[in-house]
């Protein structure tokens, strides 16, 4: 394990207010409180329901998601959730981390090397190998994929739906920032690199709203990419991780529930944000939230 | 938790051997050797290659899958592996068993809700609604989708391929074991019924291979479920656990790897197992390996 | 060739007003006048449009469906089409109608079996057989195609779009007449039964619109199904016919152009059409547009 | 229309031999003789079947594709078919040739505008667009496409199948003669351009098999080109014409009936055949069987 340095740190206040009209007696399941780490540190947090009905906790115990569940009556429902969170920057060189041959991948990582269901990686080995099988493999061959997608897919709002997979983005060259971590998920399995999915808040999204981007296995450790380059890789605060889209959904509802209304919203809590140092999305990989694989996998 | 008493057990004597030329320096993954539970008791065990080559071990830590693996040189492989297994049966009484609505169900069941790669259970909700929908829900309700996979899918060695999936076999009508126990699983997490998929040696099964089956959780426990009926459920020795085949192949080879042979043999290992109690396949469901759900995913 | 003799005849008024918005100098092609055969006379007809641009048209010879081209310019654009049609019925027997064996098929009907865009029959081979390959072949068959998509599928406005096949639709379970036609069709194709998309004006359709059904060559002739029952027969007026619903747009636009309304209207132009004489719908074949091959496919 | 003169002429004596074992009796549909039009002229020509089974003989009146039909009783069938066909070549600029704007296209090319089972355009309009929508069009665009499809998919014998679609081979990136000419066909329709699939007689291909390519209409005639790159474009005799492959298989069986062996030969019919011209293939354009549409469609 190659040590890493902790570099600085910074604070966001951020959060969502989530609201919902319920016609019937109905069951909402939340993933929108952040993942606590050793990477992002939670200083104060607080969940409010209105009207306050009790609420069941679980946290999945290998990948540290939240889930949150509620049943609610007919009515108005309003989820509010703030928070202040400190990211722990480390001196990671991601530019040396390699590809890991599969005789040497910690095998609990092995499940994000299948396909799933939004990230069919089995049906994308030819595409993938025709791309980017000649390129240097490592940290430069992830970045490549960044790119690739980056500049041949349209980021367009309302493009896709929930049942757009990467087979499908890779065709219609357009999506959301699920439909390219989706497809830069698949890539990476594709060239059996360990991908995975996660949601987030992210700084200077514009407009406000979660994001998803999607961490590879490199060296000894997941990196974290965007292949959108909407928001600073250093200001993405991750809420959980999963095999694709389907793992982590905000919010999944079951019942005769309408979302009349969602706000997001992340905030530098640095005295003077002005300052502040965010790495240009547009280099496509974090130096930071480089999480071990003990850590965020053994240790919890 | 209902409270379920121990009927009667079963010995059986199973393995397998697999032959493997290498033609380059490559990695091999197996997943052969039965998991361990209250349900399933590893009287021996041994596990062999020739050459005798080193074998790292790997136990996911929610199913219990066994994971091995091992880097082999050019030239032939064999792996063999034999065990006694005492199976436990009990005394449940599935025809009882409810489906748990969202609002009731554990949380750690969650992930056996979402569609997955060969899975797609969001898109099969229409179907599973229209032929489904209106049936009593329930273990009754499960039993049913068996029945309809059984009737109007044909068993046909060959038919399919390691990327057919729940939808192409809703339309192909035709498939394996593994495209049986897909189909299944697909219906029932379109009805928010958690479903997953079992790898496992069968007894009975003709010609012997290793066998794929489906689990719905009902009630508080996972029920094992057969839509090919080409076994008795008593007789069937749990491997691994996964959303689908994607998670527990049997083996997973990187590199110039070409299987040459396979051998599976099941055998009760019973003084007298003429005298055997094997319950009748087309029940399509185990009054057996009803595993508690706390004994399964928490007190490992 | 089976001698079929008049029965009777009906008038009806028909037409449609279509209202575009043109941004850009833009093409648009349209396909909604009522072709004209033995079993449809055109009593007297009007194609208005406004701005009154030129017209350029062209009667495929096959088909014998009408296209209609014009370049707009930008500003409004509104076609306005009318026309009084007499529809002759036939003393056809179409129960006793047979399923032709592939050795005695006219062989201009092939290219009607052969799959297409949106009536994928090859990919439906299993599905038709596993529901329908033991009937008894004939008229009886492809109506019972009609009772099954009828019974399983619902009728659901807005529930596909313009990518939306006859595979989706065996698993949606629901659609629009488009869709009905499109998997009679391809249950048709897949059991060797040659089989064509109509395109029609429809008496009694609610609410009035561009109608969709099918044709099925049995025994010498085509006979008209339609899976949706949303419309007597005998009260189909025939637009255009195709493979299925690419070949048949009534509206194909190229451009920057808007659809800003669209009005589709059949009444009776009978003296007394209180009086009128409709078949059941529920009966899903009509005795009467028993048109002969060799006029709607040679004589023209 | 513009004039092009005859540049010269060539002469082949080609054609296949099929051998069939037949378990009961069968119908069987070929489109293997050669076309006749303006470019290519059938000098001599011989059907046999072995037995000596009645043949029913079809042109299709717009594409001019020759079918046979025959049916066939139990034991043994060949078919032999051996032709010499001079072509003509012509003296036209392809280079120049523009792409029509659909308001000036012939409205007896739309229908091939329109997507098809096996060039699912409508899917395709994304991609084809990323990778093509700033070029130039023209002849220039679908050499392009061309040069995209050559240098991106591989040619790989058994890699696909009778299901094989472009947006298959878009994604897994490999393919045969008939699933290139599929994803060109899609990229040109995707972009407005219409094409068609073409299956011929190729000199000089390797190993000897029926061949596939595909012709877009630029300018005011059909153009023919073969991203395969596998065969001179001179030398390419027509056999048929189709939306795809659906349309013009070689042979269709209907019945139990096994095909045991396949030759198919083309050979130079001049008397000093290695002074022979033919163009190179990688230019994936011919000057040749520039075939006017009036020929082509209406003139016969």
């Amino acid at each position: 394990m190659q040590k890493i340095n902790q570099k600085f740190s910074q604070k966001f206040n951020l959060g969502c207010q989530l609201d919902y009209t319920i016609a019937q007696p109905s069951t909402l399941i939340w993933t929108v409180q952040v993942a606590s780490d050793r990477a992002q540190k939670i200083v104060r947090e607080e969940l409010k329901l209105n009207p306050p009905i009790e609420v069941e906790e679980y946290i999945s115990p290998l990948e540290g998601n939240r889930y949150i569940r509620s049943n609610a009556m007919p009515g108005s429902l309003q989820l509010s959730y703030r928070a202040t969170v400190e990211m722990f920057q480390f001196d990671a060189q991601p530019e040396a981390a390699a590809e890991i041959p599969a005789a040497d991948l910690p095998l609990e990582t092995l499940h994000y090397l299948y396909p799933s269901r939004y990230c069919q990686s089995d049906l994308l080995v030819g595409l993938a190998n025709s791309e980017f099988g000649d390129l240097e493999p490592g940290y430069a061959r992830v970045s490549a994929i960044c790119d690739w997608i980056y500049s041949k897919v349209k980021y367009l709002s309302g493009s896709t739906d929930s049942q757009t997979s990467a087979c499908d983005t890779a065709r219609e060259r357009a999506g959301v920032c699920r439909d390219f971590a989706h497809l830069g998920i698949a890539f990476c399995r594709a060239l059996n690199i360990p991908a995975r999915f996660v949601s987030a808040y992210a700084y200077r999204l514009e407009p406000a709203d979660f994001h998803a981007c999607f961490e590879a296995f490199l060296g000894d450790r997941w990196y974290l990419f965007d292949a959108t380059r909407l928001a600073p890789l250093d200001g993405i605060v991750r809420i959980s991780i999963g095999r694709d889209a389907a793992d982590v959904s905000f919010g999944t509802l079951f019942g005769e529930v309408q979302m009349e209304q969602m706000n997001v919203f992340v905030e530098s809590a640095e005295e003077n944000s002005q300052s502040d140092n965010f790495q240009e999305s547009s280099e496509a990989v974090t130096r930071a939230p480089a999480i071990s694989l003990s850590e965020s996998l053994v240790a919890k």
